[in-house]
């Protein structure tokens, strides 16, 4: 029986899919070594590409859903169910993403999560009682409430009447109501992906570091700031829950604190998340050789990033198994990966070229240097 | 022991020499395998780099002289003696090569080779009685006739009046008087490094093919073409030598057919004299991996470069020695490669980049690549 090879590559951004460079992956080792058994576990690290990756992992389906976007018109979402039939994946970006709204409609006081709980809905319905939900990507810095507004929750000002969507209106929170919360909600496990630790507030808080991404101004960003510590307070008052200094409360505009505070959740590392549920270490059982990669890699990459979750995994299983990683491009310090679980970590670029035609040929560049690489090993 | 690592590359143009390649492949090695034992045979194709390259393999000196350059100004000129002191190497472009003309001073019409000639010439005096001579990037198309001259060859008009030099002027020759020739000149013997094959006249010869990057017009090409054929026809009345349709004979501006004309000389590959004199096969005998490489590498590598040449002697010393190339620029059709020895090709750029700046970090790129492969040998 020839060589196997686990392919568990994330995305090449801009270029490939994660399955993509899988496919090219197996395209070039195979040239060197026909008989070689190429095992894909496409990857992702909680960010764009999740649900594609445990939808083809575990053999589940993709389901389109409107949604309100970002800007309170309708979108087209994306989400999976798994092979299991109870456990949804969603990405809350592809619902309320930055990729949603355009240089001059981003505007973070807003911007709602509102269409992320319309899906989280849309699960319910369908009997899902699992949700992973991957939290990166997001254009809103709302806390969470448009979320918890889809899902019953009803946030009123001292009038009793019902806010505005978005954080810039926040101040006027004087209660929330839950009297018409979905009643499942209650049986609902949400697993959030994130790797963020920020609190939601503060210096290291939503507003101040990824609102300017967004599009706040300096005093947009303030603004912003204090109504997410009046609606901390709020939400400390009437429900009992403190979220404002909780590591990862800041996560996409405040919405992992509206999770703490609205649903039963549990917040992991979105690589971990990513391997547990496409079952990498089962898969990596009778390996021999582990291609790994991802559009950039540098020392960066150990933080967190799936080829650095795929090359801990290998080595956890059998410390024999040689992890290869590919990448667009090598940045700084790629050499500190090497006590990280890596064994080699090649490029692709064939020589000086402009980015674009470099993304055009990701494929041809991923088969060739993979034919190069199994060409060693055999 | 640790394994045996022979480094053969040529340079990488612009970028490092081969022995500054040589370095950077070690540095890369032995962070993977400290106890790796690397052999440096910096190599070259008969072009740029032969001298330094023979000379750093055998021990040999540098020469320093001055000569006449290809526009009858004063050039310094390198030239090398290898470690056995009876043989020289020399390339024609150190004293008449295109680097010494500029775009507004380019005129093959009166360029010389006479300082080339003059290299031979100090050769001689000092006792040397092998000469090995690369004749690539000439600013020449004097059929050779400058070194003939440096050497006590006469090139007389009809009254008896010697030539002004310059292929331009072959049109009054008339004469050949070899009274003054260097009496020593027949007991020497050059080895002509060329890969060229064309002939001295027509459509394939020297004018034609090369004179346009030298700076012939189309009516110069025609002139130029001209007068080597009539200069030919003097040499074969007068010396009973046919060099117009010898293979090679037009290479350099018909330095080639001069050499066969006027000296003792034998044409090779200029790949086959630098792997023959570098002794490379017989310090390939325990290696167990070659690398080489080049600045680019494409399908035409195969026709003579040096890594195609590093490829083919290591495989023929031991199919087992695995052969890995690196290149700043991995061209069309590489695959075609590993048909004619090669094991692996590996790009060394880590991404989208401008070539300025790849050329200015080619060592750590080089060192890069090199590490992730041994640390996949190891």
């Amino acid at each position: 029986m020839g060589k196997i090879f686990m392919l568990a590559p994330d995305s090449f951004k801009e270029s490939m899919t994660a399955k993509e460079v899988c496919e090219a992956m197996e395209i070039g080792i195979k040239r060197a070594i026909p008989d070689a058994v190429c095992i894909h576990v496409p990857m992702a690290d909680g960010g764009e590409g999740t649900v594609q990756s445990l939808v083809d992992a575990t053999g589940g389906t993709l389901i389109q859903k409107e949604v309100t976007g970002p800007l309170g018109t309708p979108v087209q979402a994306l989400y999976g169910i798994l092979g299991d039939g109870k456990t949804a994946v969603i990405e809350m970006a592809s619902a309320s993403g930055i990729h949603h709204v355009t240089k001059e409609t981003k505007n973070p006081l807003i911007t709602t999560t509102l269409g992320t709980g319309e899906l989280i809905k849309d699960c319910i319905q369908r009997g899902i009682t699992d949700i992973i939900l991957g939290i990166g990507g997001s254009a809103t810095n709302d806390g969470g409430t448009g979320m918890a507004t889809a899902l019953g929750y009803k946030f009123l000002d001292k009038h009793g009447k019902e806010l505005q969507l978005g954080g810039g209106y926040l101040s006027e929170l004087d209660q929330i109501n839950t009297t018409d919360v979905l009643p499942q909600l209650k049986n609902i496990h949400i697993l959030v992906a994130s790797d963020v630790t920020n609190p939601l507030c503060g210096e290291r808080g939503a507003s101040v570091v990824f609102g300017p991404q967004k599009g706040a101004t300096p005093e947009m960003v303030k603004l912003l700031d204090n109504n997410l510590r009046h609606y901390s307070n709020i939400v400390k008052q009437q429900l009992g829950i403190e979220i404002v200094d909780v590591p990862g409360a800041g996560g996409a505009g405040g919405l992992g604190g509206g999770l703490i505070a609205f649903t039963n959740s549990t917040m992991k590392k979105g690589i971990e998340i990513v391997i547990e549920y496409t079952g990498l270490k089962e898969k990596l059982q009778h390996v021999d050789y582990c291609f790994t990669g991802e559009g950039g890699i540098d020392f960066q990459t150990k933080f967190g990033k799936a080829p650095f979750g795929v090359a801990q995994a290998a080595k956890s299983v059998n410390s024999n198994i040689k992890v290869i990683a590919l990448a667009g491009s090598i940045g700084k310090e790629v050499e500190t990966l090497y006590d990280e679980g890596f064994d080699a970590i090649f490029g692709i670029v064939p020589g000086a070229a402009e980015i674009d035609s470099l993304l055009a040929r990701g494929k041809e560049n991923v088969a060739r240097t993979s034919e190069s690489i199994a060409r060693l090993l055999k």
